[in-house]
């Protein structure tokens, strides 16, 4: 299993190289607005390592607290396993299953144990190697917002999602080298009938990028499907996908204290065949879980660690990612809230929890607003600055994410892909080499002059400072003159440009017709039965 | 001079309680919107301390570079400082005035010998004592807007200030406790003459406000009526006002590497009399400083030692401020940009500087937006979350500020007041005491349960979260129902039902007396004589 200075090294050879294409392709719009765009595919943001030392919400103590309590949580009251297999597999390890019922009660030490059982950073693989990722340590990879129900456009308003939404979508998360996977289907489109949704899905997840995806787990077949097609599509031999993480699955818990059968079943397939786990409670505190922070975190806590346990039950040293998703919701209507201060101190204390147990840690950009404006901005950079301090690795739901995840919108897609790539650059580290300092420059401007003419600012001035997709800079009366645009319009425009521009990474040839084929052969059989 | 647990003593101080009157005044609007809003006069906010360690954009390599570069700045290329009186007290202390020159060197055992006399924290006296701020150490301190040309409100549009504007913002300064001294002029009312502009505003920012205010160093004589208004505001003898700052100024460098003679002036009379000098340059990297981030730190902090050297030279002691505001300009079309990844990092490695001086650091809440859209947002975000992991003391601009400082906004005001409160939020320590963990609510609930109706919830739901001023979490359908507002829809109507409540603070009538007389002799003596 990949161990950390492999998660690095993956990183760093991504990034190699970087700074010079940048050079060469140059950054967003900036000041060429309106005299359209070049195109966004750039290999600059491949990688991302996180260069701060993660900032601490919880003392020492106060992390212990937290880890104690959920430890008790799983010794005392246990946690309901609704499958019968996940019972039988957790008793045969040790753990207490309470005859008659669904419950599940493990010591901490057996928790411990299996926890530690986990391998901590790995690679996950996509068909075009060089778009594999590190999944922890300092790394953060950032993926498309997920599951949406309906998406959303300036021109096309909010609706129900369909296929051509998806695919139109997935071909954005393509068109930016700061996405670096998809995290699940952009948005449901319910155009396709459930039973072959999957099929038609993954194939496109194949086709349209060469990025790393997602895989539902909704029962065995559609687990076994995707691992077909993730092989099919990598090209690679059963055994060389089952060395190569190449898939991964979001595993939420049925909170409080629930993990369902069809959770289980994605577990048991998923870790068997050494593909990635992602174990994510959704804790809001104040409806399905306590009202306080702490509270909420220690039932979180509780859910990661037993789903995490279970994972390494299945197969010890699958990929597992620690992930955290507590939020609190409006006391007046009980309405869900995100971006909230109490957001991002969960978030930052669900980072020191996964890196107390070695574990990689997945958290999310997430905001409650309704529209592009500035609660949608304000939330999404409380979420990321959060993840950003709380050394967040696996970021779902890192671009398009509105209404709490009801909607996928197309622009708010491009304005956190311009806010991820802010955290990119804040993240390179200053430099301070002799040249940079400008001693020679001050020197030669000297007091009362200025820089705009310098040798110093002439070799430098076109990638000096990162070149933003959306804000106007341009001041109140050119702004006026233009029709006074906001971000929103900008967005607008955007997403249209890069969605024409889009291109379709090559695949294969041969590839792609075992890929049809199988589709094909699966949709005659049916795809996955439904009753409806 | 106070030490640092004097300031921590004072904000500690304003605090107690704050968590009880919390309970008692309730939040901002929430749930309650379109019913008329509660006062926004709580005590809740009126002392914020940064629990957070300062996060580190600098190695200690990086940091002793840019600090041993500006020294050498110092030494080699010196500042010009254009009042000759300033060059007369530089030479007497050991500077090396370049004869017939404005031009002064200062070698780095002199610039660091003088430093070291600077106090460290301080605290800022109002005329209210509860309004007294501490500053430097682990305190934060927000100041309103200040010194834009023009004003914009959603109803009027953006216009030049006048003086019902300039009292209506400082109303606005006056209702939020977040906001804990005004910074200048919100907007310069311009329909009152620069002769007597000065005594009009400081008359008014008296009466009007109880929380500490700003001189402008506009030459000699305002300052002299600024101190003489402030002491008969404060209602105490020349004596205590010297012994108790009451009044801060802030002197820019005109960069690169100059003073020029009124800010000169402000520091011989505010530093002479004790008060609170805040020595800011502006250095924007590839206009008036170095294209590289780390060039603009040196000419940055060569500027900020020397300014605030001199403060020592006219009286060891006195109460100064490290200011950094070194941000980036867009580089194709020279236009100044801010909230940008550059400015983050900048302000971050400022702070770092300003604590190796052990010295308050001054910052700055920072957009380039043109109107209330997600850019506002997302700028100043990354400008408050800059300022916070770089241990920002004295934050001029947090509310208010748009245009990159052309505009004073009564909806960005509303909002930047919301956005601290969430900064201020997020730092109240995460409670993780037993009842926190909230293991008996666990145990109650169980799997498969939900926490609406427990205890634990019902005695804490009102009072759990913190409830935002402008948020709408409303789901789609009923944000839609109400005609789908904006961020800038409601901060629209929050300013102006705020204005509709706000209550002037009780002034002593010998003080208001004194004030009176005294602005009208001095308007009789025809104020400060203008040119025009």
């Amino acid at each position: 299993m990949s161990k950390i200075e492999d998660v690095v090294a993956t990183a760093i050879e991504n990034t190699a190289g970087a700074a010079e294409r940048r050079r060469r392709t140059g950054g967003g719009r900036g000041g060429d607005r309106g005299k359209g765009r070049k195109s966004p595919a750039t290999l600059r943001y491949r990688s991302i390592l996180n260069t701060q030392s993660p900032s601490l919400i919880l003392s020492d103590e106060g992390l212990e607290a937290i880890h104690d309590a959920s430890l008790s949580v799983l010794e005392q009251v246990g946690l309901d396993f609704m499958l019968p297999e996940a019972r039988a597999l957790l008793a045969a390890a040790g753990a207490q299953v309470v005859a008659g019922t669904e419950r599940v009660r493990m010591d901490r030490g057996l928790i411990m144990e299996l926890v530690a059982k986990a391998p901590g950073p790995f690679t996950l693989h996509a068909r075009n190697p060089e778009r594999n990722v590190a999944i922890g340590g300092p790394a953060m990879a950032f993926a498309q917002v997920a599951s949406a129900p309906y998406c959303s456009d300036r021109d096309n308003g909010r609706r129900t999602g369909t296929q051509e939404d998806f695919r139109n979508l997935v071909k954005l998360a393509q068109s930016y080298d700061i996405i670096h996977m998809t995290g699940g289907y952009p948005v449901e489109p319910t155009d396709l009938h459930a039973s072959v949704r999957h099929l038609d899905c993954l194939s496109d997840l194949v086709k349209l990028t060469d990025k790393p995806y997602h895989a539902y787990s909704l029962g065995k077949q559609r687990n076994l499907d995707a691992l077909e097609i993730a092989r099919i599509g990598r090209g690679v031999s059963a055994e060389q996908m089952e060395a190569e993480p190449s898939l991964f699955t979001i595993i939420n818990a049925s909170s409080p204290l629930r993990y369902d059968a069809p959770m289980l079943q994605g577990i048991i397939e998923m870790s068997s065949h050494n593909q990635v786990v992602v174990i994510t409670p959704f804790t809001l505190a104040g409806a399905m879980a306590p009202v306080t922070v702490a509270g909420a975190l220690v039932q979180q806590n509780a859910e990661a660690l037993a789903g995490i346990a279970f994972t390494q039950v299945v197969r010890p040293g699958a990929p597992v990612v620690y992930g955290g998703f507590t939020s609190n919701v409006d006391m007046k209507s009980g309405a869900p809230a995100f971006g909230t201060p109490e957001y991002m101190k969960a978030v930052m204390a669900g980072g020191q929890l996964a890196r107390r147990y070695g574990l990689p840690y997945r958290t999310s950009n997430t905001c409650a607003a309704n529209t592009l404006d500035a609660q949608s901005a304000y939330e999404s950079m409380m979420s990321l600055w959060g993840l950003v301090q709380g050394g967040g690795n696996f970021i779902m739901h890192a671009a398009g994410w509105m209404e709490g995840g009801l909607t996928a919108s197309f622009e708010k897609f491009v304005m956190d892909v311009d806010m991820l790539q802010m955290v990119a650059e804040f993240l390179v580290p200053l430099d301070t080499s002799p040249d940079a300092l400008a001693m020679d420059a001050i020197s030669e401007v000297g007091p009362g002059g200025h820089y705009f003419g310098t040798a110093h600012t002439l070799s430098r001035y076109e990638t000096a400072f990162y070149s933003p997709i959306l804000s106007d800079w341009r001041n109140f009366e050119s702004w006026s003159l233009a029709g006074q645009p906001t971000t929103f319009d900008h967005a607008n425009k955007v997403w249209k440009e890069t969605l024409a521009s889009y291109e379709q990474p090559p695949l294969d040839a041969a590839v792609s017709e075992e890929l049809d084929a199988f589709v094909a052969r699966r949709k005659e059989e049916g795809g996955v039965p439904t009753d409806f």
